[in-house]
């Protein structure tokens, strides 16, 4: 069997699954991590395996401006690229073209904050979106065809279909608009890959119409009605998590059950047991990776001084002394030897170390949780688990 | 045992040794790797040991400075602050101290260059020498007193005497004082060490003079007849490759044969072949991880393009589309899957993980040299082992 998606349980608090891909098998709900350029930047293949990760996702956009669809190909394809060979998705590249262009995510891009980038997006029209390379100036036209052209070359066994990402500030025109032709993008997505259709790819349909019910509904009737293998919930979610909630919550209602769901881009542990109620099967963000590369290190209520944040931060001078793994109970290659100290220490003198074994531990952390949240759904002990990892419910705080 | 330093054969070609440490055995001639700010930067401790490294060492200079000495006790001493746990060695700190007064070695510090550098060194007297924290500006006077007890504190197995690192471009006559200066610290560094002395810790003396046969004389036999466990061989050993074969062949010649002999920071293959056949014991250099961090990996000379470069430069585009490995016969952890086409698109890219893969590679390789050239100097095939590896010698060139 190369490709299938079975559900394994079905509770009012979520749902266990399994998709199966050509490169093995990722128990659901489970958490995508991001390597966004082939790579997970301080960590290796071999120490995101022995993390417990199952499967990871490249952008498209970056990889087709660096090193380029084509020299993928001839390296062997992302999984064999990167030293991977496990499951792994690429999204269309229309994510980063549109926030590029929109100006309103522009830390995503090359690892480093820039709050004055120049807009890259030059424009969009039926056809596709035109924009500059942030590299080297250079100008690129991006049509679905062509996006799902570089996936095909990328080789990631899970691609998604081009959509505009609409941003949050526009009106319901707008997004009425964008959703249809994103619509239309979405049908010429699929046109290009059954066209080549060899078994080794399947497609995700994108759900898009922002906070509107209305358009999350027309959205959901085209994505569930046209051959999609999954589905991803996509688009805005709206200003603040109570909103986000609400809107995933009608959109979750509205699609089909057979297939998995994926949302885009969350992954806060809270927002990740929210998103499992509502039957969401994988997530990626990437929050777990980026906040180790500031110093970082995700931990358990009780192991959390903080009533508000999910993290400690290791660059505080109150770690400087400490002879403390990140957490006691926590099993990671990390945390079985490193100290809170010698970490603060590397963290100071900005040594590329620091951010590999923080990036390890949070990349253990999240399995661990996912693992757990999995076993949980089994044994119906969803609560407590919830209870043990989410700051909000094991503080009593809302 | 706790230390002891064993020949177990010597001929004209070199010699083989075996020195103990508390933290484990080092089969000689070895190669130091160094942990600057105690990190291999992009390394784990566990990748140090699957890369067959039997030692490392750490900078007295930055440690004094971030975390301190008394911090690092606090986290257990180096070998367990690092996650190491085996053989370590700290230089005194004089040489950044120096090097960065006179200006010479400043792209030592802080991992990058800076051509402009302001001169951090304020003063050298008697007592010891009055310099500037190129971290926060905040000045510190290092005796040999003082760098002892911090020392103490980092807890290496090896620690050296601190002394002047005198430039090549001084007379002879400022050579000589230096000298008898260095003596004079040495000295003090001795009775420091003698007096707290609980056998964790063993002193290596350093032999000056420059590149004057006469001051190398009287250095060694100041070295030679004081209580040192080991001997490095350090000051200006001229301004070219000959000169310093030159220096160094002198210099042996007038060193006791019973102590382990270390060159301070020579590290390319060529080098370390001639140290070997001078009668070195370990060598130490930036150079292997260094040059990684810039794409550069290390290639025998049958994998070898070049008849100039002992490695290859994987940042050319010639490797873009490259699957082979960096070199199809390494063992390495990354020779066994990584291929430069991909190292190559990491490192256009900036990720850590190129300076990663690559020093994993360059580290591997150098512990490969040493192990070959200990065979073969148990099996009496040096020359044939020094052409397998030395460019000049294979390629027939001098």
């Amino acid at each position: 069997m190369t490709f299938d998606f079975g559900i394994l349980k079905a509770t009012d608090l979520g749902r266990l699954g399994r998709l199966i891909t050509p490169h093995g098998v990722v128990e659901t709900p489970a958490f995508i991590f991001c390597a966004t350029k082939a790579a997970m930047k301080a960590v290796s293949p071999l120490q995101m395996r022995q993390a417990d990760t199952q499967i990871i996702l490249s952008n498209t956009y970056h990889l087709m401006l660096q090193p380029g669809g084509d020299v993928v190909k001839n390296l062997g394809g992302l999984q064999k690229m990167t030293g991977w060979n496990g499951p792994m998705l690429t999204d269309s590249g229309g994510f980063q073209i549109f926030s590029l262009g929109h100006g309103s995510v522009a830390s995503e891009v090359k690892g480093r904050r820039l709050t004055n980038r120049p807009k890259t997006l030059l424009h969009i029209n039926e056809q596709g979106a035109k924009f500059k390379s942030y590299i080297d100036g250079k100008t690129y036209f991006l049509t679905p065809e062509e996006s799902i052209r570089i996936q095909r070359n990328l080789g990631a066994d899970l691609i998604v279909v081009l959509d505009e990402c609409t941003p949050y500030h526009v009106d319901k025109t707008y997004t009425q608009e964008s959703m249809r032709m994103s619509h239309r993008w979405a049908l010429r997505s699929l046109k290009e890959w059954g066209t080549h259709d060899d078994g080794r790819q399947k497609l995700y349909g994108i759900i898009q119409g922002g906070v509107y019910p209305q358009l999350r509904q027309e959205s959901c009737d085209f994505v569930n009605e046209h051959n999609f293998f999954g589905i991803a919930v996509g688009g805005s979610l709206g200003a603040s998590k109570e909103q986000m909630h609400d809107v995933v919550s009608f959109t979750m209602e509205m699609i089909r059950k057979d297939r998995p769901v994926h949302l885009l881009g969350i992954g806060g542990v809270s927002d990740i047991f929210s998103g499992v109620r509502q039957g969401i099967d994988t997530f990626d963000c990437v929050h777990p990776t980026r906040l180790a590369r500031h110093g970082g290190a995700l931990v358990k209520p009780k192991n959390n001084p903080s009533d508000t944040r999910e993290h400690i931060n290791l660059r505080n001078s109150m770690y400087c002394n400490d002879c403390d793994p990140i957490e006691n109970d926590c099993g990671c290659e990390t945390c079985v030897w490193a100290s809170r100290g010698y970490i603060h220490h590397l963290l100071k003198s900005q040594e590329m170390l620091a951010y590999s074994l923080v990036s390890i531990h949070n990349i253990y952390f999240i399995n661990k949780l996912m693992k757990s949240i999995r076993d949980a759904l089994g044994n119906d002990t969803f609560d407590s688990c919830q209870k043990e990892w989410c700051l909000m419910e094991s503080k009593g705080q809302k």
